[in-house]
């Protein structure tokens, strides 16, 4: 039987390592044999499509058209070479980040939202995860997490202005999507981790 | 006033090289300020792109959707950042390949038609070169002579109905389109080059 594609979303700080672990073995518990990806990246040439965008090359970085291509060349090989086989083989695969980005950061944060659906549509035509977990958090919160980890990255030091368009975007693409669950990511992380549980467990119908 | 783009397309050993300079030479002979490009690259970003494509990495290469999604990210790149800048501000640009490559290439060679038309609308939008000159020749003539010039590179190696199905589809291109001109590549250089200049000549009204 295929397996299933579940892939957690938000932004940074919000939690998503922790969620993609939870995720996880929950899923291992249940006997299932899992893969975890993260996007961009996943893949040598995704990783380094990944490096090329966050570092830029002898100071000169992407323009907004083409870090939106980088990140789809990135999926697509992901998906191609990663995802699809594992899918196709009956593992489950939990996602660090998904399409839901691009939609959410270089569509509402960016400004470019019928760009970016053009484009998801045109390499992913259907496809989409099976069950997406937003973690919803304010991005001064999120942000202020993501300080404490260590250096904030080229994406990370933009304007917080960007992060709120980013959420907005997110909430609106969730909120009628019968695949989508938001997750309150402002809770202590023992809240949201059984959360986590409890929306996996009721929407694939797991004993618990 | 506005400079014009000048793209010279073709297969590999068709001549692009001089014929670049056949174009760039008469240009300048005309009192024009000019810039060269090459694609896929022209920026360092778009040639780590460049790179990344044509070398893999840790032996994975990529698929032919992030081929594609990598050759349009370079292209975008290299437009914003070189091509209209120099437009805007009166030069005249020669480019080593532009649009109608991937239309070709990936179009063509590896019957991606619908995808590659999406993605280049989607980004492009109705942005196009002002003459685009055709070097035309027969793939094996032109792997001839790129065969003399050194080692194949990957796309090089591809199997010669790859490349006959690019030249029927650089030819379909062309026929039918008022801003490109056909050249006859298997001549001599002196007569591939002459006719080059009359053709630039003739479409741009010089005086000869």
């Amino acid at each position: 039987m295929r397996g299933k594609f579940i892939a957690i979303e938000g932004l940074e700080g919000a939690g998503k390592s922790n969620a993609q672990q939870v995720v996880s073995q929950l899923l291992t518990k249940q006997g299932l044999d899992i893969v975890q990806t993260r996007e961009p990246g996943g893949t040598p040439i995704a990783e380094a499509l990944r490096t090329l965008w966050k570092q830029g090359v002898d100071g000169e970085h992407t323009t907004d058209k083409a870090e939106l291509l980088m990140m789809f060349a990135a999926r697509t090989q992901l998906l191609e070479t990663v995802i699809e086989p594992a899918l196709t083989t009956g593992k489950w695969v939990v996602g660090d980040r998904h399409n839901m980005s691009s939609l959410a950061y270089q569509g509402g944060g960016r400004g470019l939202v019928g760009l970016v659906e053009q484009i998801s549509h045109a390499i992913l035509g259907e496809f989409e995860p099976d069950l997406t977990l937003y973690l919803d958090l304010d991005p001064e919160m999120g942000l202020a997490r993501a300080k404490g980890r260590g250096q904030l990255d080229r994406i990370e030091q933009q304007h917080i202005a960007f992060f709120q368009r980013t959420r907005q975007r997110y909430l609106t693409l969730c909120q009628h999507h019968p695949k989508a669950v938001i997750i309150n990511a402002a809770q202590s992380m023992e809240q949201v981790s059984e959360e986590i549980r409890q929306a996996v467990i009721s929407f694939f119908n797991f004993a618990n």
